[in-house]
């Protein structure tokens, strides 16, 4: 026979799986040391230095990361490389994700999954990470890339990611 | 020399998939010319030299990119940025699917997902890309990222990918 | 009535891609004519009524599916099974497309991912599928899942999904 | 200053997600329990039987679930919808993830993402989940469906997966 559950405490559940009891009450750091930890943690990224992004918003829930055009970063036909968007929007969902994460957690990047809409032709691009559910471990980001021509059209989105980013005891 | 592409309209593109019907009773190219093909392609990608990265093998509906560790390609932890770890394995998977695409075709990348199975710890990468399915249009690849150590242990596999690649007119 | 293709040679596949230069150029179908084929179409889904599923909403650019909770859906905990949230949001995601698609085009999916978020526990789930970018030939959709209780509480998001649907030639 | 990692225990890391210390070392449950116990789980799942499922291999490591042809599982082109075909490979994969999972826990979908190769078209259908990579809290497993005719012919893959389980405390 099935049990038909009746709430979701009676049940076995993804936003439940347990890291440590003790974080459980903490709650997510103040911003404004959560602005300079992740300020830290970006300038430790030798990857971001190495493809010129920059930090540019830290939010609750909401990072961004800009990156200007450079040959550096290009794929065959001159554009840029969609390895180079998915590292900035990797890193702007893994950060939106440490603005929920109980304090004195770090965060990995589980898994994600990327969209490349278009080629990406700019002279700049903005990566947006936003968190749309963040559990104990495990938190759930969407993120969009959107390219900045330099006679100022309104940008178009050139990538579309979801992502699962987990919390881990430092 | 890369010649940087004005608008959407001088480039091969995701929207304008659209194939000659005259391609597709030609087949794929043969793999001497294909290596070559691929060989110059990848020179033409700045993001693979900007991050080290090494064509170490084209065969049919397999390929083979190298990276180095550096600490140009890090995370804050230290170890490889998982953006990197997939801008290598993103162009595995899709040359491999170059392999098998009629003569003519380019390739772009539609979208791929990845999972990062455990910390990019190693002094060399390798990202293997091999297709599943070669349809006329688009193609499914799977890959993998092995770490290498110093001391000669079994690799291990960090990352898993499952990706679509569009055949393009040129 | 359903009829069975007995070749993949009678019907519409994802490895025939190959849109009719003349579609290009008509645009989607009138919303009326539009809501009608789609609601024919649902009718002929036969998994559609074995979960007990509804077609609710059909607007440009998004489509609505709603499932009541009935023990014939449920995995071994007793609430929703993954694969009929999956199954109803993959249908509202494909309309969804359907709605942007060029007149004559048929849809198909070609990939997605979902995360689950939380048990899908609930009276009713409602399926919301809505386009991103829509292509020539590949258009990108997002959509989730809400739960509805029978207390009448806010709804909750048990899932989100992002996908890759084709356009093909009927 | 980075400090580079010289072992994976000098860092945080995915495969090191606690869920309950006491878990660790009791290992995985012997399989003759095991194949029992999925089983039993199986049979509660309201939807194989819906769907005309059927539990057919449990090993260590990988899973089989057939599903014959129905018109009940249907799409509107008569062959079988997206969403049964993700349904029983859905399963595969997390019963595949539980034969590795510490005795005790329990498991559960967090994410995955389904490439649709080509129509299902059959009269029996294989979803086959395998075991990638088992962490303490997360499995990664990746899966296909074949489709078998009345003929004989040699099956044809017709469906991908590549799925994030993860453990959960009963």
């Amino acid at each position: 026979m099935i049990i038909r559950p009746e709430t979701e405490a009676d049940i076995p559940a993804i936003d439940r799986i347990n890291l440590d009891p003790g974080l459980l009450h903490d709650g997510p750091l103040p911003m404004s040391d959560l602005h300079e930890r992740i300020a830290t943690s970006f300038q430790a990224q030798g990857l971001m230095a190495t493809l010129g992004a920059e930090l540019t918003l830290v939010s609750e829930g909401e990072v961004h990361i800009a990156l200007p055009f450079s040959e550096r970063i290009s794929q065959q036909h001159g554009y840029v490389h969609a390895g180079a968007i998915t590292s900035i929007l990797d890193s702007a969902c893994g950060y939106a994700a440490l603005t929920k994460a109980p304090s004195g957690c770090e965060v990995v990047t589980v898994e994600f999954k990327i969209n490349l809409l278009r080629p990406a032709i700019g002279d700049r691009f903005l990566a947006i990470g936003r968190v749309q559910n963040a559990g104990r471990s495990l938190t759930v980001c969407t993120g969009e890339v959107q390219a900045f021509s330099a006679d100022g059209d309104t940008p178009k989105v050139v990538a579309l990611m979801q992502a699962t980013i987990a919390n881990l005891r430092p």
